[in-house]
């Protein structure tokens, strides 16, 4: 390969997404320095984060630059290496972008064992999205045997791992996901308690009839009326680990009117960016992988295949049209 | 005396509380059993969260009763005492109502020393108000010396001493209050750095020109509008303590649109009820007693004269028109 192709930021959306806000372009394959490692990516990641930063407003990390590579974490496999510390054919993850290749000076870059856990999976249950389904739950919302823990986009990557996590520790796990397949599957599948299918258009009653004893701890991934309508529900004393408000990232307004509530039951709220607490991965990822490679916990895959199919498989994500951790195949 | 007044709560108010929701009734002084004292009240205080009280409705304590004495703090003189740990003369705070005397099992009357801090003081900056600006900055804000602090209600009898304490701190301190009378008396008379006059018009305007580096920590006491002017100025992990919505309480709502904020500066909001958290009061209040006693801590009240009077002032309390401290002077 002389050449390899990759995705830049063409343009901002104005409101909602769009593939014309991407770029496809054709790139030559760098010669390396010393130091550098050339990593032929296998999987991309598409999480919901991306959308944020294609944005240019002040956030918790810099606006993705125009016609720069789309940011993005990765996972492949090295294929030409000057850095001592990495060899032809080591499988890596980094943040190499919505890219068929990259080239890393190595700090960033990640070894992993893919022979019990598929590589993929440290994109998914036992990479970024994992480690945030276990910093907001096992941090923030703290949750003790017998608790009722509720979650939104329940079926995500991130979802999916919070439930099963908060069932291991022998809570009662609420589901909040859109459509009854996405609900049927984190019940039947993974053993959450039950699931309100938000689409239903009975979110309040239902979720009064899911958690009759009340929610003790949130983890919101979506914002908006579905937040809304859980804090209703919560428990003295509840924890709401905000990680996610995909309903509000094209700018739509997603007010949140029970304010009272968090006065009256006294509540902790708390936004995290997982990528701000490092420190904390090993002893995260060292309990999702142990529970991926045990087989106690599932995950499950939406994969798109070629780099082309990025966009549209992002737009889909941000709309709720994939099941568990969407992925990009390259390779 | 054979007979004393107090007011009950006649009716739950519909929206707005009328004078018609209470009434004044006389009642004979009872003769005390073995363990019981009987108390003169001095002065009865009054508070933003009775308003909550008066509803029926889910909350964190139980609603007051129809036709019950209102629940209030109060301090006052034992005038009869069969318990052994209470003599004739003791001066007292409890929580005996609005009313003219109160009869007490003595388990949560505590007598107070009236010779160095006046009475009255005991219900406000060295009573519950100062506890609860305690609690919120130390314990959920915690202040850092260098920080930007904001308080809403500055000039109230909660909001004061938190300014006061933030600047013993080192913080710089915003106060948020309604007109320019009480903006001039926090920034002159209790070295307040800035005070935005929410009713001028130019609420975002003037936050920012007062926080020109951003909010690193919030004391909120009135919710809306107000609160989510201050959210979009907030800096990053910036610590809201949730005290009081006093602009909510007759049912309006107020929705908080800047939700993506809390995420975006991964924000930590807590609800809290200074109540809940009597372990902590022997050292708040050994603090706040200190500093009143010192003159490092001023306070300001707004007194009212005889039991009659209480309605209207609790009516004016509940839109600002107090002064500080919101008092009934009964003797």
């Amino acid at each position: 390969m002389t050449s390899y192709q990759q995705i830049v930021l063409a343009s901002r959306p104005q409101g909602v997404v769009s593939v014309d806000n991407f770029r496809l372009e054709s790139v030559p394959v760098p010669t390396l320095k010393d130091g550098e490692v050339l990593v032929r990516n296998h999987y991309l990641s598409l999480d919901p984060y991306m959308r944020m930063r294609m944005e240019d407003v002040k956030s918790y990390a810099a606006p993705q630059a125009l016609d720069e590579v789309m940011i993005g974490g990765t996972a492949g496999e090295v294929v030409a290496s000057k850095n001592p510390k990495f060899a032809v054919g080591d499988k890596v993850v980094g943040m190499l972008g919505w890219s068929e290749m990259g080239v890393s000076d190595g700090v960033l870059l990640k070894k992993v064992d893919a022979s019990v856990i598929p590589l993929s999976a440290y994109l998914g249950a036992v990479g970024m999205p994992g480690m945030t389904a276990w910093y907001g739950l096992t941090q923030i919302i703290q949750p003790k045997a017998g608790e009722t823990i509720a979650v939104s986009a329940a079926s995500g990557a991130v979802g999916t791992a919070v439930g099963q996590l908060a069932k291991l520790r022998g809570c009662r796990v609420i589901g909040i996901a859109g459509g009854k397949e996405k609900c049927d599957y984190v019940v039947n599948e993974l053993g959450f308690d039950a699931c309100v299918d938000y689409k239903a258009g009975n979110l309040r009653k239902d979720l009064k009839a899911a958690a009759p004893e009340g929610i003790d701890g949130l983890f919101e991934n979506v914002g908006g009326e579905v937040m809304d309508a859980v804090l209703a529900r919560m428990n003295p004393f509840g924890r709401v680990a905000l990680c996610g408000l995909i309903s509000g990232y094209d700018g739509e307004p997603m007010p949140i009117y029970n304010t009272r509530v968090m006065l009256s039951m006294r509540l902790t709220l708390r936004g995290f960016i997982v990528s701000e607490h490092m420190d904390l991965w090993p002893q995260g990822l060292g309990e999702m992988g142990s529970l991926v490679a045990t087989g106690k916990l599932k995950y499950r895959e939406t994969v798109a295949e070629g780099l082309a199919a990025a966009p549209q498989a992002f737009l889909g994500l941000l709309v709720g049209k994939n099941f568990g951790k969407q992925l990009v195949k390259l390779i």
